[in-house]
């Protein structure tokens, strides 16, 4: 039984996650994802392939049946053979929500990579199931994903590496641990390929709720930068050599936070409304 | 004898360097601000204050020499009593060119701030004598100093200290090690204090020529991250509690190499004539 927020029709959330959300105390992104994906009647499937700790699929579950779901299972892919299994897959079909763990997004690709498993995730996101996914698996969810790069603020020629993801949305690409990790550089060089994408930088504890019409809503601690450079007025792409500084003229950033929003269709990004502050 | 480059009635170029500029190989930076001080008529003072190393200003020393200027000095102020020394007074007062080391620039701050050495060379910069400073250096040379902050991509309120500098140019604030430190978030943080000022992220090796009529050029091998917050669509810096993130909407971002330049009266950045590329 679907939850009542999915509406026939449209699409489900897409989620992706910074990495390191909170577990401990309000848990404010993750019993949203729960909220979203059915609330006390939601059945929470977890992928933890991107992990190589046996702990982190079982974390997950506890912490979504504390946070109310009706139940929560671990499909464990470890290698390309475990994707015919056929009671996770049956799960997976009958899940009202999808959560895609933290680790190295190259297992993701590698391992579910158009699999059966991939090809279910993706329908069923497509008929209205909220996909999460945290740290790598934020990185695994869109079409055009961060395979790996170099740190530092300024965009290199190479200083990224591209690819195939999940492929959920072709409109986002997604960075984690933003601020912890210094990747700006990456993501602009990974937007200069092709400036129809958004890039997403995501600070730890900090989600994007891509919700169906394409509003991005930002819940969590930390900020994410919205990086658009659809009007860039220039890009040195093509011509740099490998390891060089690329020059981007008219970049359009936003810093935004827990509150604030982003629509993929008009390119703004709303602020929240403001308290009104006690004056000395 | 002021250098032909020297016009009256116009201020001297101003020239923040992000700092680690190559001192070995084709040393286009020291160059051209050996040409623009003079070249060999120049007569260039070296303020090594920033530095704790006694070899730093000799180092330099030897460098200036060698590409080519008439003489070079090192005026070792290390303490504000120092700042009397007359015949140090008189070679600065007739430098055609003025260098400002690396090192801590709080010690730039401290042991110039408000004595004659610090209005002097406001005096020679105005009446058309280049300063340039190199990573400490560079942050010193603007009103508005960045004296410490914290790293990541993010701005966070409390995440810079800034201090009155030298006062050459309140129009940009400097951030140096740009690409290599992971400045960006403290950056922003100090520009949505006053969107007025413009910000400058200075890579390693790299340069901004700040030309008398508000022209900035682009030298080295890095990038200059120029930071546009002017037209800024929201601010939450002043409902921003400490160590929260700052929400910012509508920052404008150019990432600049060599043969770029930027415009700080029209705001508006330029790309290199474009090399025809050869074609497979």
């Amino acid at each position: 039984m679907p939850s009542p927020e999915l509406l026939p029709g449209s699409r489900g959330y897409i989620i992706p996650i910074g990495g390191a959300e909170d577990k401990l105390h309000d848990r404010r992104i993750l019993q949203r994802f729960v909220d979203v994906s059915g609330g006390e009647a939601g059945r929470i499937a977890i992928i933890p392939t991107a992990s190589e700790l046996d702990s982190t699929g079982p974390r997950y579950r506890k912490l979504f049946l504390r946070l109310g779901c009706a139940s929560a299972e671990v499909l464990d892919y470890r290698e390309r053979a475990d994707c015919d299994n056929a009671e996770w897959l049956a799960f997976l079909q009958g899940a009202t929500g999808i959560f895609i763990t933290g680790g190295n997004q190259l297992r993701l690709s590698t391992i579910l990579g158009g699999t059966q498993v991939a090809s279910v995730m993706r329908k069923r996101n497509a008929a209205g199931v909220p996909i999460a996914g945290t740290s790598a698996g934020a990185a695994f969810v869109p079409e055009h994903m961060i395979a790996y790069g170099a740190s530092g603020a300024t965009p290199h020629a190479g200083a990224v590496s591209m690819a195939p993801g999940l492929g959920l949305t072709n409109r986002v690409v997604v960075d984690q641990h933003f601020r912890q990790r210094d990747r700006l550089g990456r993501l602009l060089t990974a937007l200069a390929y092709n400036p129809f994408v958004i890039g997403l930088g995501l600070d730890e504890d900090t989600a994007a709720f891509i919700a169906p019409g394409g509003k991005i809503e930002i819940v969590g601690a930390g900020a994410i930068t919205v990086v658009d450079v659809s009007d860039l007025d220039f890009s040195g792409m093509a011509a740099a050599k490998e390891g060089a500084p690329v020059p981007l003229i008219g970049v359009r950033v936003h810093v935004l936070t827990d509150g604030c929003s982003f629509d993929l269709d008009s390119r703004r990004a709303v602020a929240p409304p403001q308290r009104r502050l006690e004056e000395d």
